[in-house]
């Protein structure tokens, strides 16, 4: 099995979805396209969100309007009902759509409700209505949030994962995520859910979307990596995702941290196809962007030995 | 083989080394105390560096002479010399001594001039005498410092370490601890080195000493576990470590968080035998002692579902 890894860079979509302030809309293109250019064969550009409620996405057709495309990239927009996919359309129809969509279902009903106002059975009935709309005009990617464990309802029977992959599946979607929302899953429990989709559903690319809630998302980007996962999603700076609802008032609950990641694997001599100096400076730009220090660890002390490094 | 796992918690000694403030000696005492109360069997309770070089631990007798000991758990003091362990000897014949002490080389020769101020060879000629002074008399821990990567040097020859841990174990140092005192390490190179240990030399206990330089800290603990490693050394907040000397100017380099690691394990089903939420008061203590925030996750996050996941 081949050693190359898809990395989707997700800083301008899942990394700004929960930041107050408003990124202006030419830096947001302007990161896309950096982002484009450093190597990542797929990039969050934006979301269709309702702008009432993420007006951060408020801007997402005037981002593609002027976003220039690399050929080869997938670009992506996070639909979470019909009302989005039709503006997908729409935009595609008017020449500036992205080549990407994702659909997304919880896999509890407590964070089905919390995160998509709907039930499970209501939002697998838009999906198909949206998988049918969207049908040959992008590439799908179907999400599994809280596929490794839900605030709200604690453990998560893999079974019912398996059960919406091979859903997306019959729905023509060939790349599903499992989202570990959260960050509630373990080397272990990310390995076992992720090998049982590599074994039993080939048609399937799985997609490991971790977060680093609990300090554990670069150990089960490798746990998903040693059960033969190829694609996985990271924000620069480790920034975004989904507002804690845990225990002790909620906290951090980024992304796995882009340049953190991929000095790891390229450190273990997983080819990511990015250049790691010019990715430091990128989460530099990032870190600008937000006015922050992010999370990133590589970007304070160095990539260390990754081109040296030999392995047996 | 058992999944139970020792962790020696490292914050009142690897902790402590470079916190410019000196944390009153009742504070450490009591930090340890409780350290021990908490489970771990192995806590390191100080130095006897030279209290000019080291000034944080000019307190190593004073807080030995009050510390109350549990029955059953290793409290070590870190050696760098001769005459190092001839205090930890005049400690002991005042009846205030550690149970276990801690023997240093570097892994390459760059390191050793610059934290051992000698050369790897002279070191070694220390150890002997070290080893024979110390023997029978505490519970010997190697330590093989930067033996996954230097700052100074670059990549380690694995065949090194291996040497060094061989010659440990042939002065009657059963346990050993490599180093990744730099944050060098990766999941491969981390399973590849420990795998040899476990495989060659049989009569070795090593001991997984890991920083979370570059974030892969917790990963390479899970290389070093599925290595066979059943001990591992971390801190509690994630502070403390050598200073870094890499590019961009330094920056972090912590061990493995304590409190993060332990919630890592403890989900996959292995056992540490400490009880996590307890963990997360201490953990908080211990930002109250540096009076700051300190790098630990599930301390602003919480557990998730250690307790609840079940693992078949």
């Amino acid at each position: 099995m081949s050693e190359r890894v898809v990395i989707c860079e997700c800083f301008a979509r899942d990394g700004l979805q929960h930041e107050p302030g408003f990124v202006p809309t030419a830096q947001k293109v302007a990161l896309v396209e950096r982002f484009a250019e450093l190597g990542f064969s797929r990039v969050e550009a934006t979301s269709y969100s309702n702008p009432k409620v993420v007006p951060q996405f408020s801007d997402a057709s005037e981002v593609l309007a002027v976003l220039k495309r690399r050929p080869g990239v997938y670009y992506k927009a996070t639909c979470a009902n019909l009302k989005a996919v039709e503006r997908a359309l729409a935009d595609r129809d008017a020449g500036i759509g992205v080549n990407e969509i994702s659909l997304l279902v919880s896999a509890t009903e407590s964070h089905s409700q919390r995160n998509l106002k709907s039930s499970r059975a209501e939002q697998w009935a838009r999906i198909t209505e949206m998988a049918r709309a969207a049908s040959g005009k992008f590439r799908l990617i179907g999400v599994v949030s809280v596929a490794f464990g839900c605030p709200f309802e604690g453990a998560v029977d893999p079974g019912v994962v398996m059960a919406d992959v091979r859903r997306f599946a019959e729905l023509g979607v060939a790349h599903v995520a499992l989202g570990d929302t959260t960050g509630h899953g373990d080397p272990r429990s990310i390995a076992a859910l992720f090998g049982r989709v590599v074994a039993d559903l080939r048609e399937v690319t799985p997609i490991a979307h971790l977060h680093d809630t609990r300090g554990t998302g670069l150990a089960n980007c490798v746990a998903a990596l040693d059960a033969g996962v190829r694609h996985f999603d990271s924000s620069f700076g480790g920034v975004g995702g989904h507002p804690a609802q845990v225990k002790y008032g909620g906290g951090y609950t980024g992304n796995v941290c882009t340049e953190d990641l991929v000095a790891m694997f390229e450190a273990m001599g997983v080819d990511t196809g990015l250049d790691l100096d010019r990715l430091i400076d990128v989460a530099r730009l990032c870190e600008e962007t937000l006015g922050r220090q992010l999370f990133g660890k590589v970007t304070r002390t160095g990539l260390g030995l990754a081109a040296e490094t030999a392995h047996a």
